[in-house]
């Protein structure tokens, strides 16, 4: 197993290699996912359950707020597995879960779960209703004042449907986002997803700042994660690798645009984008595009991981672009590449949580 | 390699997984070992050796103290093998041997050896003449005093003919004890351990108190591993994992009888046992049922190791019930399933140290 490097130099992924990381999930429920068909990503009608049913399995292995761990429609796994895997073949120093707006808190002990006092947030298309500048601030804080436990942090997330926010909110920011963002749709949806996007940006009125476009027609974990990389940046003991494709991009464009109009600079040497080939090599977006946008550098990598090793049904629909990303896969196959994970054993791995 | 529960949730073992781990040996001698046959942990004649040579091999690979490793009369190699292979495949942050009554130190370097200024005990069926209060309040102070130097401790013993006087003791507390005890033999020699056991019970007087009682028909390790648990419980930050047996069982039902006489509660959240498969699944004795008569509530989980894909015989001889716990195996078992360690990995350091 090894990495490819979309944007900057190999040194900063290479300089972690051996070190130890501690895994944060960022959580949240935007109700753009009751849309219908709006996202594969979870049981239908229970999109919500995801990055409940997620945080469970990643921490424990087990889904208890329902039975059975969440599929889509064509029996694609959720990434938790790629990312519990990697764990159990290479423990990460610690899990934390961060609830930005969860419908249902996880079922778990002894793990942290940070509470932020955020609600879900609204369908985009109907007005997302977030406080954006208290979500922002959150983020920012809890960078400031994180306790490290570990060499450095990998930041996943969990929102379903969170592909078209993250394509709405960086369309609202004034960025080129036309076929540069992904899907976790094979055949992306582009009927359903597009618009719901045009309705969410004719919520705009050309007045709006930052925040109040962000406030309409974004979601919590994108602004949160905006805020925890802007707060990072003054730290220089915290290093951070952004697990996740087409949503961190979205997460920096924010900060970026944050940053713009405070007229300040992002020292972004201490952070970078992992994740999966599948992402990097997809058709239908393109990351690298999204993080040429940025107007600070940011040094950005992909797992060469697939299932070509499995004959697995369900996992083959990765490599046939079913799935792509989430729950921070990309950076949790990072993050095995650079600690002697064996591509057949982690393959091994994941085939035996599906029995 | 997995683990099973055995009692809580899986919680407390995987929020543990990639953590540090401290490994403390308790070693003591009771001279109910020199009563002919009643255990084969160690060689005829020199069981008082046992815990003093695992202690050697444990920390540095070399028995010192004698020409050949601790064997039993049918060959049955000590479970200091398994936890030492564990340590070199996944080392524990560091080793600490605790003095509680050897009659030989250790012959090593560098290595803190703990010295507690307690005697070996005598036969409990002769009157263990322990100074209970004493041991029990040494072993709370250790925990309260406790210098952390990882996320958490594994806390294992070796104290030969040690099942005898945990079965003792459980049973001079009044708790139901028949049929639940193991044995490091296959065949239980039931008629020397259950005369010396009725021999011990035959010196106990209604009126004794807990302490009078554990003076009389216990060990060193027992008690001062109770005083350790309650100490520990004081303790927001000290996360301790119990490796043992039915021995580690008994130190429970010690700190619950001290407690209930004391009139308080135990806060048992961050304690945990952890033991191997072969005494879960040991039908001569009942880990659970022993636990089950805890007033607290107490995670515990077994180790799904064995030997299966191992030809050695020697090795064997633990899936065919001969020998089955000692030295915190359980525990590094445990320790090592949730690190990544491989079983065959595992089974073949093992078998490297027979030669």
């Amino acid at each position: 197993m090894n990495f490819n490097t979309i944007l900057g130099s190999v040194d900063f992924l290479e300089h972690l290699r051996g070190k130890t990381a501690s895994f944060l999930l960022n959580t949240s429920v935007t109700k753009t996912c009751e849309i219908p068909n709006i996202s594969q990503a979870g049981i239908p009608g229970k999109l919500y359950l995801t990055p409940t049913l997620d945080s469970e399995f990643l921490c424990v292995k087990q889904v208890r707020s329902l039975e059975n761990i969440a599929q889509t429609p064509k029996g694609v796994p959720t990434p938790a597995l790629i990312t519990r895997a990697v764990h159990e073949l290479k423990p990460f120093s610690n899990i934390e879960v961060l609830n930005l707006g969860l419908e249902e808190l996880p079922k778990i002990e002894y793990f942290k779960v940070h509470d932020f006092a955020i609600s879900a947030s609204d369908a985009i298309n109907k007005n997302a209703n977030i406080n954006a500048m208290e979500v922002f601030q959150k983020g920012v804080q809890f960078a400031q004042e994180l306790e490290l436990q570990s060499d450095y942090v990998i930041l996943g997330e969990s929102v379903p449907s969170g592909t078209t926010t993250a394509h709405s909110t960086a369309k609202a920011l004034g960025y080129n986002v036309d076929k540069l963002f992904s899907s976790s749709f094979k055949n992306s949806p582009d009927d359903i997803k597009t618009k719901t996007i045009n309705e969410a940006m004719a919520l705009i009125n050309e007045e709006d700042d930052v925040f109040a476009r962000l406030s309409k027609v974004s979601d919590n974990m994108l602004i949160f994660t905006a805020g925890f990389v802007l707060g990072s940046t003054g730290r220089d003991d915290l290093k951070v690798v952004l697990a996740g494709g087409t949503q961190m991009a979205s997460a920096l464009l924010i900060a970026n645009s944050i940053i713009e109009v405070m007229g300040g600079e992002i020292d972004s040497k201490n952070i970078a984008l992992c994740t999966t080939k599948w992402i990097y090599e997809d058709e239908n977006s393109d990351i690298k595009a999204l993080l040429e946008q940025l107007s600070f550098s940011i040094n950005a990598y992909a797992s060469d991981f697939d299932f070509s090793l499995s004959s697995h049904p369900a996992l083959k629909l990765y490599d046939e672009g079913e799935a792509k990303e989430g729950v921070g896969c990309g950076g949790a196959l990072c993050y095995a590449s650079i600690n002697g994970v064996d591509k057949q054993v982690l393959t091994n791995k994941i085939e035996s949580f599906l029995g």
